[in-house]
């Protein structure tokens, strides 16, 4: 029950993960049956934050990031950091420099279930960022925790190796060995539901385009014609 | 007690309604005695969203959208929908493509106290959102529920047809017998906060201009004039 | 134990608080031995927002914006209006009213744990607030408070006086006597960090940087170098 | 639109009050089709807390509790009241004097939508109430508000005269007109699930007893024999 | 990806769990270095409440508690129920008549991320549940969802099988396969702090027990020896 | 801006410090002008809890118990620990073995703006705490922080010597100065409310008692005389 370091994991292909960082997490998460979201609190620090990539995954004390400089050395172009505290902190535990120290390493992203600071700067680097709070709160680096085991970081189970999606609407997680699969189902859908955006533009209902009527016929919903 | 669609309600005049829209959730809120304000926890999607229209009102099962797809069938153009549910809920029950929908109807904008998702795509489609959370999390079509009923939605009651106004304030309802006098009122506040607003840009103080020395004498307030 | 308005306090040498403004909230904070900061509830309404000054510090009745009338007489240019109330209170007990006349008499911002409005109008006066909410809610003018004495706000104890900085991070409070001192340890710190930056953007990792492995060690904290 | 108080309100009969007190919170919410419960926040203050009665529903200014003496004089014996206030607040609104003078008229218990100190007191009293905080913050007797008039409490509308009814699950409120029939169905519906836990005690499962295996089928559930 | 219920899980050995269960939460999650704490929103219905068992888990829609029927019919006697939903609810999915037949069935206990209801009946029962929140509101059967595996209750990662401890400081999780070590190390620690106890309750200072007045020093901490 | 450990404090006189404990958190809160009320998130541990003492003030790192070590040894009987962590945390810093080292030194109860566990132990061995949430998590021993500094508990300033007074309707400051004089005005306090609480319980209403009928018109509260 020691803290451990692992330095090598297996990642998704580099064209399933771009793919699945292009259909976004709203559709990712439909394709793979509505699983591996992560809580609504994990929120983006500029608008525009887009990432995928494969988790690097790190388990720290609350207040203290030593093992978030662990962590880069293990990473390879194209990973996303995932960062759990094992007790609820809102604490920064990443910032700017930091920030620099992970793109220089080809680090693509950070998803963190606690705070961050320097958030102008970060901005400015244009490296998205998904956190908990922002809070200039300093850590300490005091107390060992673990990189590459598996976490659970806003409510979501996380594995080394699998697949984070990052947008406007939060952060999605794919098992690794789905990721191709979910990918496949995603563009499917994405087709599908140009079809069905085209049909709504014109003006089809939902309740039609869905047969929904007989459902609400069989709940027993009633329809009153008389106005209140 | 079972569950019912409305179809047909009764919506203040267009002007009224547009008026309102100008004057803002802060001088309409105040123009009705404080009255009507939905919680703060209740946001907007993106900073510029405005809307103002006759609330179609929702209450649906957390995690089930069936009904908001009921709802659009009767709107009517310049109606906003209001959705509840019958206990708290993040769900994203409201995306891109209901929004496609919405504005092939003519609604105008979307009030939830619960989640949505499809941020970007319902932000560049330019129709406005206040909600309680961004979340992708799909939802089900699988309970009944009840369209145009009172509800009550972050903290306040709505009757099918009032006005709902909202901007980067919040959201405001304003019930539908009450809206004319409210804009009338709503007007003259704006006219006697011009007058106030250039005297204060011009230096007088508020203790002086709403003649506050007085108050604060008869509260027992002290002036302490020695430094601290 | 009477209500008091102060009306004279002492405040830090301009140029030193225009330096702490320059350095930020983080780097201020941590010049300080990480003291000081408000909790990362209270946040800036539009991310451009940056502020730095004398506190004039107020304690309000909830929902009663009474003392900040009697605050804005004892300002003077460079000042920043702290608030607080007796207790928690979302409402909006400051809006574009009030900005306008802070602004007329050169107050530079606000820091209130509790609600704001008027959002669009304060973002557009370009007058700088960290907030715990934004809502419409109007107050009243009824109850004493006090203006310059120690307050607690957002969690931290602020001295009328002290040096308040606010930008995207937060706000941090720097103690009046401390003020020149933490100005100057800021100062050696970001000069120190440029040097940190430059080695980060060159690939050197912080484990080396920052002597960490040795740490680890210590720790216990092991290597695995199997794949998982 | 002035603040009120009415006098005088229609309230249900005492023994349908009785028998729904008697019914308890879980089954009269069944019995109405899940309609009109408070929020889970709302707690008793102590366990064994249980009431049912009349609303008399009080809107008051957040830190003022100049409303609920006005409210006492119009209660008659079996009444509850149902404060909220027009915006969120956690102060000690009601204590053991109110406590005092509610037992002197006969008002059976409070629900309110803020805090309540004198807890001990109000214990020993045996005097049940429902809240969301408990807070020794004292409040003023400044602002206007009103009585017996529709408010919004813990999300649920409550009209006065309305039967309240509370107990360690919480509130329920049933609109005074279908106070009858909804006691009605809830004795049928305690009939029918003491049936039910007598065959549960027996042994017999869920799934059988509530015909859920075919729906599981629908529902694509598969059964997977092998150990995990 | 469907959705599925694992008939058989491995489970810990009874003299094993029963240790678990004696050692408590606090010294388990000592034992097995601090981990698999469910987070402190989950607390238990009655103080006297304490439970160990094997987990059966289920991941449920939130409002709909199909699944815990489902998952009576696979639970032995001995085992707990884990139950999750896929978003955050805190409808009362569990009441007296579930808490019946669990214990017809040798069910020990709930341990639940969303609300439960009837908590006066399942007080009588003496049947023990960890919940987030107390509500009536009912639920619907409508949607599929998971019996038996890997979920992410309250924070923490639950296996099928795994050993879950509850009382009044919260609950912790044994992985299956560590729980022989854990319940060895437990014993072992219970053994050492009864001599610290002892110690302790002498008047010796932790400070020197522990041996901390070198690490004050080694940390920079001074003592001041003048009176504030 | 050192870590310090300040061995010597001022204390109010012991029987100073049993009137106010015998007076009360509300009735001591009322006496010193509502101030120094610590947020209703800070409950008792038992629902008998009650304490006074003299404040022991300690500033953590969050996650990190050290100076509770060493804050024991510069407690004389009477005095109760006061702890603040430098930002938020839930982490369970004090466990049975503390509180038997506290009763060992004649510390009498604990107020913590953080996490405790051995909940029932401390409950058994009756030393009163109050605190924001019950975690079994451990905590470390490897960051300094200070003793009897002034620190922000709760919301409330706390410095060290300052009288806090815990019951069931939380905690009050009392700072030293005033206590004396607090302790006098509280007892006038608790002889009017007796008078008070025999004319309300004989049936005077609170609007004549308190005079409050005139306040209502003047506020322009109408009364409606029919029946809604």
């Amino acid at each position: 029950m020691k803290h451990q370091i692992v330095r090598n994991i297996r990642r998704a292909d580099a064209d399933v993960i771009e793919t699945l960082g292009r259909l976004g997490v709203a559709t990712v998460h439909e394709a793979q049956s509505r699983r591996g979201l992560m809580a609504p609190f994990i929120r983006p620090i500029y608008p525009a934050a887009r990432v995928a990539g494969s988790a690097v995954t790190i388990s720290s004390q609350p207040g203290d990031n030593l093992m978030l400089h662990a962590a880069v050395e293990v990473c390879k172009p194209g990973d996303v950091l995932v960062v759990t505290t094992t007790s609820e902190s809102t604490d920064g535990m990443f910032g700017d420099l930091l920030g620099v120290s992970c793109q220089a390493h080809g680090v693509r992203g950070l998803i963190i279930d606690a705070g961050i600071r320097d958030t102008a700067e970060l901005t400015e680097l244009n490296f998205p960022v998904w956190a908990k709070a922002v809070s200039a709160q300093g850590t300490v680096k005091s107390t060992g925790g673990s990189v590459n085991i598996p976490v659970v970081c806003a409510g979501a189970l996380v594995n080394p190796g699998d697949v984070v999606i990052g947008d406007a609407d939060g952060v999605v997680v794919v098992p690794r060995e789905w990721a191709a699969e979910v990918a496949r189902l995603g563009e499917l859908r994405v087709a599908k539901e140009e079809i069905t955006r085209q049909r709504l533009r014109n003006g089809e209902l939902g309740l039609d385009f869905y047969g929904l009527r007989a459902k609400l016929a069989e709940l027993g919903v009633e329809y009153v014609d008389g106005e209140v």
